[in-house]
């Protein structure tokens, strides 16, 4: 054991599930490896040393049950979609362009070589809008699916972002369009009804989100960003870990602006348009810009196709993570080895959970 | 769907689990990656493009259950230590240089902080053994512990080494001390009784496991290796993959030197010695090499501190793989997706089923 270990004051006997998410990182992880470039960033620095022009970054996730198959879309091709988006969205908030993707599936002895080709599928046409491709990965047999894949990325020269820079007077940006996953949770739900193309467009966006790849290398090559993060597990938990990270505070406007199918599902529904876009799944990136580029870095986005809106402003730490009512937001985090951590689940909860709405 | 996935002979309905890994690499992933730069090989190669000089290579693996976990070792750190060695061994493989390993961990809420900081010693320690280091990672609760890294490295220009480049006349080397970890578990099951120290110093090298980052990187920097592939399998395996590879057969001696610990193990348990040196998990290469530079390579290695030997020569791939008796070698080979695939269970079995041996 190390002198960190015995520094720390969490005792050896305490679980994980009993500490979260927060702790673990902050008592076990900081501890030993916070001194390495890039600590708490959605990707990891590799020291490349020699010729390569802009940092080379890395970043591993898994993927969970897609929401969508607990909407009843169990093609494997969302969870291989799914798996490629939520490490394409690390680098986006890097402000990186992928080299390619390293993938490892366990996967039971009794899934079949249609369903592996749909996951393969899912993985590969992801990968492919992003303009990059699986380069390599493993396979083995086991008794759990589990999906993991890491991205490897470059980023323009002295433009790697990350979640420090912010500085209190920044904006906040919130880059592409949230609300589409769980509207159509709310769809499914039958909370709100739409004519089935608006449905099935908004079905096709949520199986095959977008990660603001694009978006995220224009601002980081148009040194129009100073910080970012992609919203993986709420708004809320986003612009918190972005405060946190830079000791500042925030104010947030709630009047958070939908796409026009989604208002009408809140209408319908009862729910908030900014309960709504708080959500996850839409793997938006929340980004710090100063105030005199704002104008720049949306006419930027537009030109990548990619909605964007100022939802706010850095303030100093003092001031509090609040609402434009002034009153101190309180939003939903789910937090991983907690009780609000994601395992899927019955719908209904589900979207009292996440939206904090009680399902009718 | 796309067309590669018609031309398939392998139907969708076909259970993976019955078609083995061999059938799966072949049918399914060769048709979809097979163009993808280094398939086949224990490393993927990136294209970084420009400035970086040597190739840009990835690597993913995950853990299984450690056998020395089933041997009473249950210390997390053996898991740690294991997953980082993995995934350093195929970078070995490939002559790379590792720049950083990114972890993905998921682990049951009922992980003590203990248990975790043991698990981060064991891939801390052995990442520092080879001059590299955690860079960055990803931790989520799940019911079942998962362990996956991915190992991130650079070749020396034009010396990145795959199981491609062989020619028949190349002597293979075996890279490292084979046979320490099923000695371990032979004088764990009491096939075998040697002194306390010699058992101590045979339980070290079981438990904590050295890849030839070292000795790959050598041999690649000095131009010594053709092709190059980790013993992850077994030994027969390792061949059989590199001569098909190459379309070649080889002629392997049995005549394999142990370090003498391990020989006295094989006479006192009744294994052969050439028995014990097949098994998987001392992560030794094979290396094919020019006749006349094996001179150069075993000094090169020596130099290094690593042990080599020569235990074959790769032949016209009509004469097949034989033993230096003219018999055909038809070794024991885990595949993954098959009855034979490695999930751990009753020592005895084990035994046999790895070693070819009935535990007395």
């Amino acid at each position: 054991m190390s002198a960190v270990t015995e520094l720390s004051p969490v005792g050896d006997d305490v679980r994980l599930g009993d500490l979260g998410e927060h702790a673990i990182l902050e008592h076990i992880l900081r501890p030993r490896y916070g001194g390495v470039r890039g600590f708490g960033d959605d990707c990891a620095v590799l020291d490349a040393e020699d010729g390569l022009r802009g940092d080379l970054v890395a970043t591993t996730d898994s993927c969970p049950t897609p929401l969508v198959t607990i909407l009843g879309e169990t093609d494997p091709y969302h969870a291989g979609w799914l798996l490629a988006t939520i490490n394409l969205s690390d680098l986006a908030a890097a402000g990186a362009t992928p080299l390619g993707l390293v993938v490892n599936y366990t996967l039971p002895k009794t899934t079949t070589a249609g369903e592996f080709r749909r996951l393969l599928d899912g993985v590969d046409d992801c990968t492919k809008k992003h303009g990059t491709k699986v380069v390599g990965g493993d396979l083995r047999d086991g008794p759990v699916r589990q999906l993991t894949a890491t991205a490897i990325g470059r980023c323009v020269p002295d433009g790697r972002l990350g979640r420090l820079g912010a500085e209190a007077g920044d904006r906040l940006l919130l880059v592409g369009s949230p609300g589409y996953l769980w509207s159509y949770a709310l769809l499914v739900e039958q909370q709100a009804r739409l004519s089935d193309s608006v449905v099935a467009e908004i079905r096709e966006r949520a199986c095959k989100p977008m990660a603001q790849v694009a978006a995220g290398n224009a601002l980081a090559t148009a040194g129009l960003a100073r910080a970012a993060m992609d919203v993986s597990d709420g708004l809320f938990p986003t612009v918190r870990t972005l405060c946190g990270a830079n000791g500042l505070g925030a104010r947030i406007t709630t009047a958070i602006q939908l796409d026009e199918p989604l208002a009408d599902v809140c209408a319908q529904s009862g729910l908030g348009r900014f309960e709504l876009a708080q959500a996850w799944g839409d793997w938006t990136l929340v980004v710090a810009v100063r105030p005199e580029d704002v104008g720049l870095a949306k006419k930027t986005l537009d030109g990548e196709g990619v909605a964007a809106q100022e939802i706010g402003v850095l303030v100093p730490r003092e001031e509090g993570i609040s609402l434009d009512d002034g009153e101190p937001w309180e939003g939903i985090a789910q937090e991983r080895f907690s009780p609000s951590s994601w395992h899927g689940g019955e719908l209904p909860r589900l979207i009292t959970e996440v939206l904090g709405k009680r399902a009718s």
